[in-house]
């Protein structure tokens, strides 16, 4: 099953199904007891959207949001992939590296990506991303998986100048609309082995990253282990696991992001996550 | 004024005025329409706050919150104070160095900071911190008072290994339960000028910790220009301004906290946060 969160054609946030280009919004029936995905995964109640009726919507008619619009904890990874750490110049690490996002940091697929007024260099870093369905803290390794309520795309969209203005990656990563998550969550029984599928971050069609989003060097179980150790992972929390190379700071020339260009992260088995670049304005 | 948020016997989530021992709990009366202190920010109303009626209770007979008891965002100021800047060997920083906690790592005046398992070396940092009133983006330094709703006493508790596990600070910062936020905001009338008050930080009674909180290397006008350049401040949201020197980890022996302590972070026209120090079970 494939979810998305969006806002109706009347304004009203809700929830439901993807199904091709449509929308089965199962909100109509669910919102009342679950007002939005958070809930209904907090709630345990994922299941429930399988069977929950409600009307069909073409797409094109829903505006998406972030796959979950307002976590309570994003948790971003960097440095995850060998290719990535090679071409930052790094060793190799004995701990993840992690920052976070504020949620207005984040839109949802198809929604502008904003580069600010005080930057050019506005960088795509495509990530397999976990969704957080089940709570806990400690959780082992060989459990972590039961925690796990699907997967997504994100976009940590960067600003490169500001993420160097200090050793802490915060200001890079946390410009008003300039990272994105979507287009859905798909759940671990359709997407299957999730070390298996191919990511693809393209920039106005061309390839920028490749890889398949088994190479991390902090696995799946590693990341939600590590992390539970220090927070209590919530229903509907995001580890988003880290970038591989390829991206625009690292290649010579440089490439960043411009107004009118489109950025693409597709993951096999989650769909493509794309947003056009605008100016601040 | 002083306004605090807190647990009534009952089990409400409230809001008053902390007026010496006690809460003149004015929620009663607008929780209505401005369910907790962050969304009577967000409606401009804290002015309907100083002459709303509500019951009197000792403050004993509530339990305290956090000042905003889920902020959108918490914005860290690492490295601020010229003394503990030199007292952890760097250089004074071109610009702020920033980290965020999420909200689940901070409780409120008087509840246990939890000591985790998996680390001894917890640590104090007395902080003086802003609450942004109005919200804003790009916002100048001459208008950055504007938006302060007031200030609090905030104690960034840290576990300085998992600090150090990577060059990002986000492992030993943001610890389930190991930072708190209070007794109360004090709102800038009542404060004065807010580079004048004296903050002492005590561990069990001995002063750790003793500044004049005016000896920033960036200014509250600072940061809010700075930090609203990268993200849309909102009501509600809080700004750490950064600790003194004097933390435990570079006392000679190191100072960590341990089960039975009570750490206290004073601020002169503010009031006291104290805490106990309790073992993750």
């Amino acid at each position: 099953m494939k979810i998305s969160s969006y806002v109706l054609p009347g304004g009203t946030e809700s929830y439901g199904r993807l199904e091709g280009d449509t929308v089965v919004d199962a909100g109509t029936t669910l919102r009342g007891t679950y007002p939005d995905l958070r809930a209904l995964l907090a709630g345990d109640a994922i299941h429930r959207l399988a069977s929950a009726d409600g009307p069909s919507l073409p797409v094109s008619d829903v505006t998406m949001l972030p796959t979950i619009p307002k976590p309570d904890k994003i948790v971003c990874i960097g440095l995850n992939y060998l290719g990535h750490i090679k071409e930052t110049g790094r060793d190799r690490p004995e701990y993840p590296s992690i920052f976070t996002r504020y949620p207005s940091s984040v839109v949802g697929h198809g929604a502008p990506l904003v580069r600010p007024k005080v930057s050019q260099n506005f960088d795509f870093e495509g990530e397999f991303t976990v969704v957080i369905g089940k709570p806990g803290r400690h959780i082992a390794r060989d459990r972590a998986y039961d925690h796990v309520a699907g997967y997504t795309c994100f976009n940590d969209g960067s600003i490169r100048d500001y993420q160097r203005h200090t050793t802490q990656f915060w200001g890079g990563k946390n410009f008003w609309q300039s990272g994105s998550m979507g287009p859905c969550l798909v759940t671990p029984d359709e997407l299957g082995d999730p070390t298996e599928p191919r990511m693809v971050t393209r920039l106005n069609g061309e390839i920028m990253q490749d890889t398949s989003v088994g190479d991390l060097a902090f696995d799946i179980p590693d990341l939600i282990a590590y992390v539970s150790t220090i927070i209590d992972l919530a229903p509907g929390d995001i580890i988003a696991t880290g970038t591989p190379s390829g991206v625009g700071n690292f290649r010579d020339p440089k490439v960043f992001m411009k107004p009118g260009d489109t950025i693409e992260v597709e993951i096999d088995g989650i769909g493509t996550l794309s947003n056009p670049i605008i100016d601040e304005t």
